[in-house]
Formats: C-alpha cells, structure tokens, sequence
C-alpha cells in the first residue's frame, strides 16, 4: 500500500511529489487518510524562508482526516472516551509527547518528553507520512486525538488543531473575561478566533486592532466591539479608547501580531491588575523595551503560550462544534486548492493574504 | 492632647521635629501610640532625593503600635475579628482605601479607591500624625489592622507592614512552591524574608543571588542552599547552576534588586513554564530588553507587583509569627535610634547600609 506526499526541499525550490509505501503501525500509531489541510503562517513562513526547518518535510500541520486503521494495541478510545473506528472523523493535537513526562503532567504536554511536531520533521526512508500535505498520516502514540462531529464542514475542522487551539489556550491563560474590555492585536485567523471567543466568554468591550482595514472589516463579524487602525508609530486612538473605560484601561490584551509594537502598545493600554497574554512572536524580531517599574506599579502579567495543551485543544473543539455558524468561520478559508496544486497554492497565499488557503486532499 | 512628629522637608534639608495637636477622631478613625519604626528603602530613596514625594512629609511607614483610642462607630474588631481596645498592640496595612471599591474587591486594595499611604502623605494643618517617624499615627477607615502577639519583639514587629507582607505577595504570586527551584535576586530585607519564605513553603533548591558577598553572607542562614555572587556582565555562574536543574532552568525567579540585568538574567535562568515575579523596580531604570519569541516558546509568565493585599498582610502576620526564630530576623535590626536622632539615623543607613535600622519612640 503506498501514498503520495508533497515534499518541501527548501525555500525557493519547487515542492516534490512522492510516492511512498506506508508502513507498518508501531504500538499505539494510528493510519489517518488524510481529507482536507489549511495552510497556517507559520507553513508560509518556512516556505518563504522566514522560518527555516530541516528539509526535506513535509509542511502541513491544520489537518482533520479519518481513521484507516488502528494499531492493535491502540485502546480504541478518543481523549473524551468516544470509540474511534475505521472511518471515524478526527482532529488531532499538532504534538504528541509522553503524557507521564514532567511538563505534560504539569498542564504543557506540547514542551513534553520526546516531542514530535506533525507537518515540521524531518521526512527520511523511515519517517514518513507526518505532515498535512500528503494522503496519509501516522499519528504516534501520546498523540491527542478528538471525534469531531459529523456536521462540521472539513476546511472548518482542519483549522481546529493548531489555529483555534492555541487561542483557546490564550483564553485559558487570560482567565475570567466576563464583563472584560479586551484588544486584541493582529486580525488574522487568529485574532479573529479570539474576538469570537472573547465575546462568547461575555467580555463587554472587544477591540479589534491591527494595520489593515481589510483586516479590521472582518472582526466585526467576528464579535468586535470596535476596530482600531493602528499605524506605524501612532497608537494614540487605540489609548484614547481606553481613557474611557471606568479602569482607564483594557482588563486583558492579546497579542497575535508578532510585532514588539503591538506588544509594547498593548502593555501600554493596560489597566492597573491587566493581563497581556502573547502567542503571536514566533518568530525573531528586535527585543522588545518594557518599563518594569510599570509592570510592577501597575500589578501587570505578561504570559507567553506556544501552542496548547489537551484542555485547550478539547475546548476548541467545542466551541468550533458550537459557534461555527454563529461567526462566519467558513469564510476564513477563502481558496481551496487540491494535492497537486501546492505550489500555487502557497504562491497564492503569500500574495493574497488570505486568512487561510485550504488543500482538499 | 499634643504629640511630636518629624518633618521632612526635602532631601538635604534637615529634619523638623514639630510638636502638633491630636485632632478629633473622624469615622473609623482609630488613634496609635508609635512604639517603633523601621527604615524601609524607599525611606532611605526619598530622604536621598531617587524617590521624590511632596513635602513637608513623615516618613516612616515600617511601623508598629498600641492603641490609645477607637473611634465611637468602629467595630473595634481587627480584619480577623479579634477585639481591639485600649493597649491592643497592632499592626496596619500602608495603605487605606474604600474596600467596595473595584480593585479592593478584585484582590488589589493597594489600588483601590480614595487610596492613602502612611509615610508617604503631605503634612497640613488638618493632615497629621499619619507616618512612623512621630508619637502617634491616626489610622483611617479603610486601614487593614491585625492583632500582633504579645511575644513578637517590636522591631522585628515593624518590618511585617511592609517588606514581609510585599514579599508575602511574591510568594502568593509565585504560586505552589513545593519541590520548586527558585533563584533571589537581592539580599536585603525582601530577598532573605523570600529565601525564608520559600524554605517554609517547601522549595528544593533556593538560590540567593547578589552583587555584594556581604549579603549573600546573610542569606545562607535565611534559608538559602547556594549563593551567587554575580558580577556585572557575567552571569554565567547562575547559568551554570541552573543547566545542572533536570528542567535546565529555575521554575521560580524573584527579583527583589530592582536591576534591569537581574531582571534580564532571571528570565534567561527560566525553565519552560517558569514564573519571574517583579516586585524590586520601584524606581526609574533603563527599559529592560525582552525577547517576545522566547517568553513566548518557553510559556513564561511574568507578574509584576506593588505592595500587597489583605491576604498577604495576614500571611505576613502568620509567617513572622511562627518564623522569627527559627530565622535571624531579629538581627535584621542592625542598629537602633530614637526619635531626637532620625537624621542620623537616616544617615547612618545610607553610608552603612544595614538591612534596617530601626528607631525606638
């Protein structure tokens, strides 16, 4: 029995086509065929060079597929208990890790004993089949895998394990957020996520800013109480709007930019006990200039989060399943392309800049 | 009924002992007989002229005293409901503030409402007696008062309103400490009370960390396994160590030193999910240089904080009480004054600086 994979040989070079045996499960692995993959910035990142990963790969790590076969000594169970079949439609997490190693027993299984990272490792004659762009997956043991309801539209569901999750963990590290006034910096897929997520979660205020318009008219729709065009070297509109709450400030910040700007405006706009949390800097970029006297006067917390845990991921799950419809998350992914279009496919996404790019597979 | 006070005017500028009288008690006002009080850095900062304040002041907020009256309506209960009455030795927050307010009730009264600092406040005709370095202090509505035991000496009695109780916040910030590893940065009075702190809370490993060797000498017998003497620019020492952690890192850094570098230093001596708790940089300093990608990939948290709340001030209380032998705190006291003889006192702690000077009214 044998696949095909897309293989990534380094920025610049066109991807590769292979065909490959499957191999034989190891204890606990899981078959996936592959169904449909959204390509995240950090996929065009690597694509483009900004970030470099061992090469050949295969990229793709937003993916929801369905079940071919289970090792033997698989327990035939998702995390929440459901059965999983042959034919059962899953999402899985982006990692997987030893669940009894010290950083996954204390609520961060991604920085787990004995990582591995779907769509980033390295693809040799013995490791195959671990990315999004290929027909197949082989899901390793201590990987967490979650039963997604029958209803939910494919290129909604691939963005659930990576996108959707870690911003479910931003919400975790942000805490109670009722009746909170947020910002939230950076609409892409991920700032958009969070507004929804925020308003669900009854914050009474949602900000919505970034330095594109396009991107500012999509938060609306995404739960955002009001936009904030931020541009370079100007955030006096975005703390105009926070003189006027009751606490001279936002309660929480989010930063999902990337950019020390944001950052450093968002601890800025905080109220006295606010939270900044930042999952967006993953990537290198000049250090960023905090006042601590600030930080402490003001009984500030920063928290930084690289991707999710298994509480995360479960409630990404559950609210996609929820409010899919509520949001027009189906829009997020605004061209579809399929295996043998990848090229184009990234081209098209590094140029266009959509939210996100799907591959049927 | 008339009491002394000591005047401070301005750095430079002598201090004036003034004699004034009580004025009538207003609602839940509760009249004090100053027995002793400590000379806190921040004394020490506006003395010198680093922390200005508006003057003329009374400085002195490391206070301890008995009661001479209670206000007709206050409760004449402390914040646990022990009765208070005529001689009842206390303590009392820095801090007065309406506690409906929305910070006081949101676990950051230090923040809340109509806020008012002994030691700290502008002398006027109506305003007085509201710092330790006079007979009395009138305690206002809104002040956290907690019962002392009898046993406790004064002067180490003095030091729980404002160094134990702030590091008493570190501590509750910090979180579960058992089988942590934690490094302190600065050995004066904040970081051996932390050293001790986190020795009865169960930490593995205490690292004390400092510039002078003086005070790392100190910090062996306040609970500390292992001293750092770090030199400027070099932290290597401190890398070291903690590389030998199975977490390669610390899980808990406090900065009590209020250096950007110590700051800096602390968060590259983090391991994954590492916690840096703020509470020394109540001053102007160079912007620290923060490397986003890495709090980020790391899933650090930084919190800052500024003085403390109810529950630290009781854990203060708690902590001293059944710790004051079983640490030198008394010997923390390094020298002693009375009233008549402040500007000398001042002067002595800033040419010798002793963890505390203490003056005897």
């Amino acid at each position: 029995m044998t696949g095909k994979q897309i293989a990534f040989n380094g920025p610049g070079l066109a991807m590769e086509m292979l065909e490959a045996s499957i191999p034989e499960l190891k204890a606990g692995e899981i078959l996936i065929r592959n169904l449909y993959t959204t390509l995240c910035g950090s996929d065009l990142h690597t694509y483009s060079g900004k970030r470099i990963e061992l090469c050949p790969t295969i990229l793709g790590h937003e993916i929801v597929g369905e079940i071919v076969k289970l090792s033997g000594d698989h327990p035939g169970v998702d995390h929440a208990g459901r059965p999983l079949t042959r034919g059962s439609m899953i999402t899985w997490s982006i990692f997987s890790s030893d669940p009894e190693s010290h950083y996954a027993v204390n609520g961060i299984p991604q920085k787990g004993d004995n990582l591995f990272k779907y769509g980033h490792a390295l693809l040799t004659d013995k490791e195959v089949f671990h990315g999004g762009l290929a027909e197949y997956c082989i899901l390793k043991a201590g990987t967490c895998i979650l039963k997604i309801p029958d209803h939910l539209p494919l290129p909604v569901a691939a963005t659930i394990n990576c996108a959707i999750a870690t911003v479910a963990g931003s919400i975790r590290l942000a805490g109670d957020l009722q009746h909170k006034n947020v910002v939230i910096f950076g609409m892409g897929m991920l700032g958009l996520t969070c507004a929804a997520m925020c308003k669900e979660a009854g914050a009474s205020w949602i900000g919505a800013a970034d330095v594109h318009q396009k991107r500012l008219n999509d938060a609306l729709s995404f739960g955002a109480t009001e936009t904030i065009l931020l541009s370079d070297g100007d955030d006096s509109l975005s703390k105009d709007i926070t003189e006027n709450f009751s606490r001279k400030g936002a309660d929480v910040v989010f930063d999902m930019s990337g950019s020390p700007e944001a950052m450093e405006t968002g601890l800025d706009m905080l109220a006295i006990g606010g939270i900044a949390v930042w999952i967006g800097a993953v990537f290198k970029n000049r250090k960023l200039q905090i006042d601590a006297e600030k930080i402490i006067r003001r009984v500030l917390t920063i928290k930084g989060l690289h991707n999710y845990n298994y509480e995360d991921f479960v409630y990404a799950l559950e609210f996609i399943s929820a409010n899919w419809q509520q949001y027009p998350f189906e829009q997020t992914i605004e061209k579809e392309f399929d295996l043998d279009s990848v090229d184009e496919a990234f081209q098209y996404a590094l140029k266009h800049k959509p939210l996100r790019v799907g591959i049927r597979i």
